[in-house]
């Protein structure tokens, strides 16, 4: 299993390279757990789900803490058949999932974001998850958006997009339980992500 | 069929709010051939692939050409089972691409690319192409990438994705035709696009 993101961090405003780079600081606890390489565009972070959703989250937090409108992208994945398996992304909770029925799995999903830590950001998220390489798609879609809505996270349903809100804390693991529990567990899954902080423009 | 995207335009300057407003001008020539809808967060333009992406490529151009560093984001997607069909969608292109083999639809694809109009603008891509609802979806994967690496766009493979390189028209027409030509006429298929002009960071 290999399982990394892409992410980019786009602060609004002139000073957007020290805000950028102040912000990695949050980065610093997970340096020894994740395989971190920087270019022009992106970020590629590759590791086990715990470390990686927690990256971003902080990442993402520490700018959103600073005054100015701030947005990130990431580009989620696992199990892409294209890349290398990577004994350092083994996950337990994506292991134990093969085994539960959709309920289980949603539940499990749900008490997962009702005991996430609260940070004390409140953030705005818009993502879509997409489950690869298989006949009926949309039946895991449908189960997640069930588990979305009863997420305490769920602000509403777009055009090829979930609205999530709330807590950075909360929504940052409503997203690594879609991310997990849906889907074959040996499957390919992606999700596409943008989270906004300190927007100008009223929800 | 139903076509569309969720766009977000990110000037990273404390302006942003000005290059934004003034590079919707570029969307008026296409407002009669798109329903386009605005949120916090994107901006939601449903149609055909012609004016699709004729719009979302002018919408960049346009915020590429002032000064400051410019990203985009943007979700594509055709055929999603979860929307309703929509006859302002329907793409001759697409109904076409059915009947065509995979070196066919490439030769088709790179035509297209190299008589793509040059707008006089260089951007830089990221994108990742996702064919879902069918067993063997990297056939198709592997089929659109081997069309990126002869588009003359192409600039490297990054875990995850594919970048692109080169001026504006090039490198939007490689992606409506990575959207179009790959994966079954009538299956759903979405792309996540980063699209990046005026980076500090050399590439």
């Amino acid at each position: 299993m290999f399982i990394g993101a892409q992410v980019s961090l786009y602060p609004m405003t002139s000073d957007f390279v020290d805000v950028i780079m102040s912000s990695l600081g949050a980065l610093d606890p997970y340096r020894d757990k994740l395989r971190i390489e920087t270019d022009d565009i992106s970020t590629l972070m590759v590791g086990a789900p715990e470390p990686l959703f927690d990256a971003v989250r902080d990442l993402f937090a520490r700018a959103a803490r600073q005054p100015d409108h701030v947005t990130m992208h990431v580009t989620f994945s696992r199990g892409c058949p294209g890349e290398p398996d990577d004994p350092t992304c083994r996950c337990e909770t994506l292991t134990r999932a093969q085994g539960l029925s959709l309920s289980e799995r949603q539940a499990e999903a749900q008490e997962a974001v009702r005991t996430a830590p609260a940070l004390g950001v409140a953030i705005d998220v818009q993502f879509s998850l997409y489950v690869l390489g298989q006949d009926r798609h949309m039946d895991e879609i449908y189960g997640c958006i069930d588990f979305l809505k009863n997420s305490g996270t769920f602000l509403r349903s777009k055009n090829f997009c979930t609205r999530l809100q709330g807590d950075a804390g909360a929504v940052f693991e409503t997203l690594r339980q879609a991310f997990l529990r849906f889907g074959p567990a040996e499957g390919h899954v992606t999700i596409d992500m943008t989270a906004s902080a300190n927007s100008p423009i009223a929800r």
